[in-house]
């Protein structure tokens, strides 16, 4: 038991608000460069996308249920407005699983996915920097698209 | 008093860890595209670097000092030596000041740059959230430049 310099309700409140900027940059793309659009060598945003939802939710689900489960991300959402609706799902549901896992399991160890054997916390923070890299490679699609991505600190 | 989800140390191992893969995202640009390449409406990744530069250490010696400065982003480094030199002198650096600011400080209010007043955890995870947003725009610069980024989780 030491000072805690952040608590589980600051944790979550700091990834919900990464996740409305990540909505809001879903958004800005055209449907048509959403799915298609991407630079030789990488993937469309949509499809990175796709893996931010195979992963949260799940991942989640699995450390509250102490299981190791398979990744998944061939979602099957091929509109933007699938995609968005499976985004704004999600939030409740990482709201839930989030609140259930208690504080002393951060520190203790799990093996997401069947392969990623690490203390919960570094699993949770990998989940919002894996969203925080991807997004921010989706802000260089829509420039190169003449799109002006959204403001990193609108978190709203 | 609770059960802490994260420990002050484990967070700095965690940055330390995403500086490390940022500066390999650094060495593999070449010399005058570091400097140069850029996206339209972008800066080039040197750029972006003088930024985290910019505010790492000097943000985190305001906090220890608990006195608020001036953000100084347009530093005089103009060759990749000097970047990396400047980015590998920033670390010890940044271990010392962040040792220096007590667990009971992270969820007090800060000015940082006298502008932007929250709880210094707040502000220590925008240090480290904007270094993986910006090395992600990096990874699609490497791209466009026919070069393969580093493994997102490289971090040794």
């Amino acid at each position: 038991m030491k000072t805690e310099i952040i608590s589980k309700n600051t944790l979550l409140e700091h990834w919900l608000g990464h996740r409305n900027l990540t909505r809001q940059t879903i958004d800005r793309f055209p449907e048509e460069e959403l799915f298609n659009f991407k630079v030789e060598g990488m993937r469309p945003f949509a499809a990175m996308v796709k893996e931010l939802l195979g992963i949260a939710v799940p991942g989640l689900q699995e450390i509250v249920d102490n299981k190791s489960g398979e990744l998944d991300e061939n979602l099957n959402y091929s509109t933007k407005a699938q995609l968005l609706q499976a985004w704004d799902e999600a939030t409740p549901q990482i709201i839930e699983l989030f609140g259930k896992i208690p504080e002393e399991r951060f520190t203790e160890e799990f093996n997401l996915f069947g392969q990623y054997k690490s203390p919960i916390i570094h699993s949770i923070l990998y989940f919002i920097d894996n969203e925080i890299h991807h997004r921010g490679q989706g802000y260089v699609y829509l420039r190169l698209l003449g799109i002006e991505p959204p403001f990193f600190w609108e978190r709203e």
